[in-house]
């Protein structure tokens, strides 16, 4: 595909787009780009808010290019500080290295593994030495490093800022001299971080990466951002169910936030989809995503699962209520349970209700009833709530 | 000597002493303290000014205690900004170690080598890696450093300041950890990172150093501290007589701090000196100084060669000028030397001017006379001046 045909499309959904220009020159000259995309193993499990990056990346290796994945066992013992107030817990080895397992398989989920470089930044600053760390403290200012949004608020509000939080960014851009990367992409708030890796790969001599950076994802609660510290997320390696039902429980707002993010949907698609029930597109919503993970099978069977519970739970919250008097004979001190229920007009036959009771379908309060033979008492029935099949509910008052 | 006296021994001159209640106690327990000063060798020769922070090491050695010399070769690598608006330049390891050579001989014309431990921290930065660099820059925070009096003013004249330069503290700092001091003594300008020394310290669990710091002494000029960037110093190595007439430029109110910071003198004393000329207690000065370094023969011999040419100085300024009709007869156009110095009546005899000619005590202008012949012209004698032995000096007009 040419060169600014593949922009264009790169282009979609991102914030900021820094070197384009370049990037079309690398491509025109038949460059394979190397695309790198740094994580974290700060945690077990990537949330869909990384799914919004992965795509992009994936969107690349659609087009031909090189995906370079960094692991950042090494950084992962600083933390990245970006876009938080406080800083970040120190992990041992043993939970980074565990954490950096499941974090490919989850990134295989939507990256193609074929055309994937992983790489672990602990290869090169695992042999830096304390000059090293010192020589790229030289290549950046105290002012600069305050610019940043995060610092500048926690500087303002006396918030401590360890000195090891501003070696972190540099740490960062070291990456990308060490792997020379064409593009890097990036979460909004990586946007700084990702000025400095252009800026020492300038300072080093080499081609400036391109930068380019996504929305943020918003969390289940439509107000913050997707993040596995808000609570507010949806992991890679979430059950079918669990994937299913958390969709099903965004904002309206969210959901189509969700369709363009997520599902990649244009503009046009997501003007189409709002003339529909809200309630259907979110279902189709949740339905296609957990189809991305779990396959079409899975994504129509938590659909129907989820209608089942849904409909259950209607018609319970809509059951008739009967007193027992209008139901048996005056002054009969108990009944069977069949003329009972028969005397509701919600069965077709008493035939079809000795066949619910027989299969075990037919519940007294908690308990299943015994057998066709079975009688209540007037005393004990007051106040009961007798289910028959998944939708029949009836309380005898 | 009991603990009290030693402290208050040690406390003379001192601008900032930290700690001193440890130190009684650590004295008292018969412990021979470990005494820090640390230099960075960052041009060829110490000046005056370390002699300041020599002297009190000095005066711990003679009180039976460790002194503990830090060659800073491994942090001069990144230059200590305090007290600097700018950073400083890098230096080789080559030129580190040649002014690391130098300064060696230099300290030890002061201090006593026996009781002197010699250290290079390259010994134990050498050694350590990134992940230790990043420990360290853990332990500091951003607000505690630009609270330090260079960076604040640098940061708020928006003069760049470099991140390296906030790990320098740190890494001096840690240099009390790895030598186990009980006191640092330092420049009133060290304050701040000698207190990161006894936070480190802190951290790692062990006792805490104390703090000394000494007044920076003034420079040549009187007003700004004396330093090796200003030109404003005498180095330990100057000559002997560089440092005489050195000492001998300084106003008068700074010759008064030398008395007491380089000759350690007492108030009393001082105050008792105030009385004698000015003139000649500046002599004494350079005259003690110059025997510091180089012996009391020395001292003498310099002070007699400066009064000498001050003498000569003196006696030029005020030398006498004759006409040429007036030392020769009437409408002579030659006159010989020997006559015409006669004529002057400044010497005792004819026979005393041949002998200085005979000598080459004589000079015409800038060449020496060539004999007692010799013959001068009076077109080419107008306006020369004729030096006979040191002091006599005569213009021909």
């Amino acid at each position: 595909m040419e060169a600014e045909k593949q922009i264009e499309l790169l282009k979609q959904r991102t914030e900021v787009f820094l070197g384009e220009e370049q990037l079309i020159e690398r491509i025109r000259a038949g460059k394979k780009l190397r695309v790198k995309l740094g994580v974290d193993p700060t945690r077990p499990d990537l949330t869909f808010g990384h799914m919004v990056v992965f795509n992009k990346l994936r969107q690349f290796q659609d087009l031909g290019h090189q995906a370079v994945l960094v692991i950042g066992d090494f950084t992962t013992r600083i933390g990245d500080p970006s876009g938080r107030s406080v800083a970040r817990p120190i992990l041992t080895e043993e939970e980074i290295n565990e954490n950096a397992k499941t974090y490919l398989e989850q990134a295989f989920k939507i990256l193609d593994p074929a055309k994937t470089e992983v790489r672990r930044n602990s290869e090169w600053f695992g042999k830096m030495s304390l000059l090293d760390a010192l020589q790229l403290a030289r290549q950046m200012t105290v002012a600069r490093m305050l610019e940043r949004d995060d610092f500048a608020k926690r500087y303002a509000a006396k918030t401590p800022i360890s000195i090891v939080e501003f070696l972190y960014p540099l740490l960062q851009g070291r990456d990308s001299v060490e792997l020379r990367s064409d593009v890097e992409i990036g979460g909004t708030d990586q946007l700084f971080n990702n000025l400095v890796g252009r800026q020492l790969q300038k300072d080093a001599g080499m081609p400036e990466q391109a930068v380019l950076t996504m929305p943020l994802l918003v969390g289940l609660d439509g107000e913050r951002k997707m993040s596995k510290s808000y609570g507010n997320y949806i992991a890679l390696n979430d059950s079918a169910k669990d994937m299913f039902g958390k969709v099903m429980s965004v904002p309206d707002a969210t959901m189509w936030v969700y369709y363009e993010l997520l599902l990649e949907k244009s503009p046009a698609e997501i003007a189409a989809m709002k003339n529909e029930h809200p309630m259907e597109m979110k279902k189709r919503l949740a339905s296609a995503l957990t189809a991305k993970f779990y396959g079409e099978e899975a994504g129509r069977y938590e659909r129907e699962q989820f209608e089942n519970v849904f409909s259950k739970k209607q018609a319970r919250e809509d059951m008739p209520a009967f007193a027992w008097d209008a139901l048996v004979p005056a002054g009969a001190p108990d009944a069977s349970l069949v003329d009972l229920l028969a005397a509701t007009k919600l069965f077709p036959s008493k035939k079809e209700i000795r066949r619910l009771i027989e299969q075990g379908a037919v519940k007294i309060g908690d308990r299943k009833a015994s057998g066709v033979g079975e009688r209540l008492e007037k005393a004990a029935a007051a106040g009961t709530v007798v289910q028959a099949g998944k939708r029949i509910f009836v309380k005898i008052l």
